[in-house]
């Protein structure tokens, strides 16, 4: 059985097939195109070059319903309310499953990746956004529309940072990949974190979230300051789903799965600090994400056996 | 078939006998002892005043494991890691079912109240705290102890009010009964409120819900104020669910039940205007609950047939 899924990011496609085991066998890279058709077409073109295949899924950014529409998509241009389900199904003449591609990555890390025979789990990606997906009693939860675990515009902080969303406070503009770049100016702006900014080429604007991790790998305690704060950020928001949800274990992907050692400390001290009733419960296990780039589309391979 | 349900209250328990369409036949009350003997006692002598029953279960607050066993209960004087299923099967000599009250109340209004037949379904108690439970997928969620629905310390302002619980800036210091009289105090604070001040007989620190309530009945603009800004915090914490959930209805219980044409269109105009990307999807059902101070017995009656 060969099950082909394909990636859809904002930047470029990644199509792979995977065997049985889910593991990845071949794969497929392809720009993005711009609009509607191009989108369409450029994914029979990969759904092509990956081969022969037994079944298709697909992973989009953006709000999909369960019917594989998409409704909007903040990451491709020129795409709203589009049918992907049925316009590729007729293209290709075969049916396929489409869902969100954070949904996506949730269903591969339960499946083959960090949270393999886990029953209760959430999926908690930091990336240019943070996105997820929710594993309840062993099943996928995809909400009544498809829309569930847009945990990145949880509001965590109501008369916070502006967030492109149109609201204040959302939790991605605190702990998405970009938060650390932002407590790193931050502690240039209170005319600390002299190493970041050196790093950085003696520009605040120019400040990433690698400087603030290279300064920290150094030791530099205001580096260090910076990533404890970003921990407490994270760990707010899987505070909120953890007393709503009581998962067993959370996994963390995105940029931070790379380097896990760097955060593993502060997110878990201020996990169990902020967490209701620490002492009364057993905590769930916080870890990190193990398919890197490849969750999405290794999820989108195992959708049409999760539909 | 005769199915027995008792609610345990901070103050009373509220036994109910139930039939087969979930309707109270029968109910009984009694104060709530202090200390875990008198609680078993208690139990099993409400037990007994309910008559013959096939069925029993238990809905106690606090934090119930999956096994029945209470880890701890801020409102029960003395209570913590008592195994109320195991102690209540054996001095009954008949199996039990317990679990929390808000998850009991949860199931009823799924059952035979406002959720009637909804698959995917939110319920939150706003009363002296914010409790809640979650249907997904038509089947009743409790977390992988036991501890889903803690609704109320979803922290929605880090740097806001403490709250008894140790943290700060927890969703029920602000939506929970209690907040629509700390938005009454604070109006007064401003200089404003004065029929509220009235109504309160001049003491701000006497102010409560009812006064801002019956001054809105009036009419009067500043309680419509305090109502409308309850309505936002109210909102906050149901679109932080709502991004993380999607389910297709909300039943909000608690003292605002009781007169929901005070509230609903403060909470749905914010809610619609704090939902990410409200524009692009069906907005869930704001909804009442039925069930009123019955909902937690007729719960625990059903458990049995749900767990």
């Amino acid at each position: 059985m060969r099950r082909a899924g394909i990636d859809v990011g904002g930047t470029k496609f990644l199509g792979v097939i995977v065997d049985e085991s889910g593991s990845v066998i071949s794969e497929v890279r392809r720009p993005t195109p711009n609009g509607a058709p191009a989108l369409i077409d450029a994914l029979v073109a990969v759904a092509g070059d990956l081969g022969p295949w037994d079944s298709l899924g697909i992973g989009m950014p953006g709000l999909i319903t369960r019917d594989g529409i998409v409704r909007s998509s903040p990451h491709l241009t020129g795409v709203h309310d589009l049918d992907v389900r049925r316009e590729l199904a007729g293209a290709l003449g075969r049916e396929v499953s489409v869902d969100n591609d954070a949904t996506c990555a949730a269903l591969a890390e339960w499946q083959v990746g960090a949270g393999r025979g886990v029953e209760d789990l959430v999926v908690v990606t930091l990336g240019t956004g943070i996105g997820g997906g929710i594993v309840a009693g062993g099943h996928l939860w995809r909400g009544t529309n498809g829309f569930a675990g847009e945990f990145g515009h949880m509001v965590i902080d109501p008369e916070g940072l502006e967030c492109p969303c149109g609201r204040r406070g959302c939790w991605e503009r605190y702990a998405a990949g970009s938060g650390l770049a932002q407590l790193g100016r931050d502690l240039v702006a209170e005319g600390r974190g002299a190493r970041i900014l050196d790093l950085a080429g003696g520009s605040a604007a120019a400040i990433r979230g690698e400087h603030v991790q290279q300064a920290t790998r150094e030791g530099d305690s205001d580096a260090l300051e910076a990533v404890d704060r970003f921990g407490r950020w994270v760990a707010l928001g899987l505070v909120n789903l953890a007393n709503s949800l009581d998962p067993a274990m959370f996994v963390l992907g995105g940029g931070i799965a790379a380097t896990p050692e760097l955060y593993v400390g502060s997110i878990t001290r201020w996990f169990s600090a902020l967490l209701y009733a620490p002492d009364r419960r057993p905590h769930p296990t916080l870890t990190f994400a193990q398919l890197g780039e490849y969750a999405g589309a290794i999820g989108a391979a195992l959708l049409p056996a999760h539909t």
